[in-house]
């Protein structure tokens, strides 16, 4: 695909190492071509690689006149990157012709570069120091604070106070709020001996970390380890089931496979146990520039696994009104097996 | 108007007073849907106000199948609320007709209710309450910090720790970086005599609140009120036009005039004190469910005045590489005058 247009902030970062809220970018045979405000076009003329920056006050006018101007034929856009009124807008008396493919930028990153797995490894170890702030936060503070509260303490111990960004609003549940697999924080409060479900990520250099861990309460000891000793029972036993299948998945991934088939290898472990239908989404999702990239590993995907994918896994028993628990890494494919970030 | 379909969030809560963000709103003559999926419905069965509320896993197939079944013919949409794919999947094999109304659901909304007004009051006195706070902070501790802690501070005190939703990510900027209206905050630290500007807003029940206060860095009697007292003669003269600029605007404007009008009353100021090319934006924007709706005050808009209009007048000057001035305040028309909410 030689032309192309795109719109999406982390698919023109992808091609050029720069990107704004306000962008156009055209990648033609012979030129590529940055197109966007002024407040931007500075930054965008020192960073932004292989490729004219153009000001414009009406982004879709300026692509309109280069497309008209190259006399291009054929373009490929996303058609989820486009409105129905941009589209409208840019096509307006144009002779070019556009055809639509879905996900192409997406599909383009699914194989990761070394380079941007270091920004992913080191996305993780920052989000990993995260969640162990946050850790120290409720062993020594954390007894009867909402989850609001907690809430806004993952976002502060995440971001490092600010300094990074957060590549998803944290999600912070108790038991049975546990059970909402996208739970809101509410004005719940944390005790002795409650389950805590935490999911949050931050970004680091625009790629993106993505780790869920469920813990039992103790504010003595209280961690995101793996290892947690419930004083409930049934806890215990659906936290069991879940980690098993997340490490059943995590040791056994293997290259060359279809993605439906790592979905296979935690699912079977929940079904097995008789808990298949609380496991209600899908095992795991690719991660980098975007928080939700390919592959997609679910039990419909026929797409081959390789070698530097990155995707979650993070398998989850959601039993509603009691409790849920889903236990999520983010792991890399390399020399043919699954290693976490 | 009587058959539309709605995506966004905000327009589809203005129709029935719920909403999710995984929803699609059918309102035909005689009957309304809201179609959402399972980990919705619960909640829409409470909440959402004469309608039916249908569980799907394919939003769009089940709207489609609805407009068969009730044999449209036609219906309204807002082609900047779908993507072409998904405007794609829509109209596929289907003989409805689709008719593009660009922000007909945002036009609905130009004139609030009482009721709209209570909840926008609400609001803006809790992110006033936010701006307090944050000055308290920064009077105690706000010297030598970056203006990224400082960020986190911002949402932390708007936020009231967790427990309301921000209605956008607070700008906080120092000197030169206020001279960009979009300023994003970087490790520049806060000292004696600096100019710092903060923009940010909170929502109450959805209704969001919008406000920007530029101040003189004292960390004796740092406050966000209108009156400040630089110690920098530049700093203190442009802010003097600008405040001269808005209060001129709020204290004139009347219910009939044109929008434009009202951009008039800022910028004559800012013109003829001589600093028209730094005044870059318009003189402000509606404010509701969403931050920015309508009525947009700017030199080209001949929108009519009236009561009920709730908007922003928010002026600026920006040196480019010295600093900028802006001052921000959410007002609505009452009895033929603004009212600063």
């Amino acid at each position: 695909m030689k032309n192309f247009i795109l719109q999406n902030e982390n698919a023109i970062y992808f091609e050029c190492k720069f990107s704004c809220d306000n962008v156009i970018f055209l990648n033609l045979e012979k030129d590529r071509f940055f197109i966007t405000d002024a407040r931007y076009t500075t930054e965008a003329k020192e960073y932004a690689k292989k490729c004219e920056v153009l000001e414009s006050s009406n982004l879709i006018e300026t692509a309109k006149e280069i497309l008209k101007k190259n006399k291009i034929k054929k373009i490929t856009f996303d058609p989820n990157d486009f409105s129905f009124a941009s589209y409208t807008k840019l096509t307006e008396n144009l002779k070019t012709e556009f055809i639509a493919k879905e996900n192409f930028s997406k599909l383009k990153r699914i194989i990761k570069s070394d380079k941007e797995i270091t920004l992913l490894k080191k996305a993780a170890v920052a989000g990993r120091e995260g969640f162990k702030e946050l850790a120290k936060f409720i062993r020594k503070n954390g007894f009867n604070q909402s989850e609001q509260f907690l809430y806004f303490k993952a976002f502060e111990k995440m971001s490092q106070t600010g300094k990074l960004d957060i590549s998803f609003e944290p999600i912070v549940a108790i038991n049975e709020n546990a059970a909402k697999p996208h739970a809101l924080p509410t004005s719940k409060k944390l005790k002795l001996h409650d389950l805590l479900l935490v999911d949050a990520g931050i970004k680091y250099k625009r790629y993106c970390s993505d780790r869920t861990c469920t813990s039992h309460v103790d504010f003595e000891n209280f961690s995101f380890k793996r290892e947690q000793k419930f004083k409930n029972e049934k806890h215990q036993k659906i936290y069991d089931i879940v980690l098993k299948a997340q490490l059943n998945a995590i040791e056994n991934a293997k290259t060359g496979m279809k993605a439906s088939e790592i979905d296979k290898l935690t699912r079977d472990v929940i079904e097995k146990a008789g808990f298949g239908k609380y496991f209600i989404h899908s095992t795991g999702h690719g991660v980098g520039l975007d928080i939700h990239e390919f592959p997609v590993i679910n039990s419909k995907s026929d797409v081959i696994i390789e070698d530097n994918m990155v995707f979650t896994v993070e398998p989850g028993i959601y039993l509603p009104d009691e409790f849920g628990v889903r236990i999520e890494d983010t792991i890399v494919m390399q020399n043919g097996k699954a290693v976490i970030l």
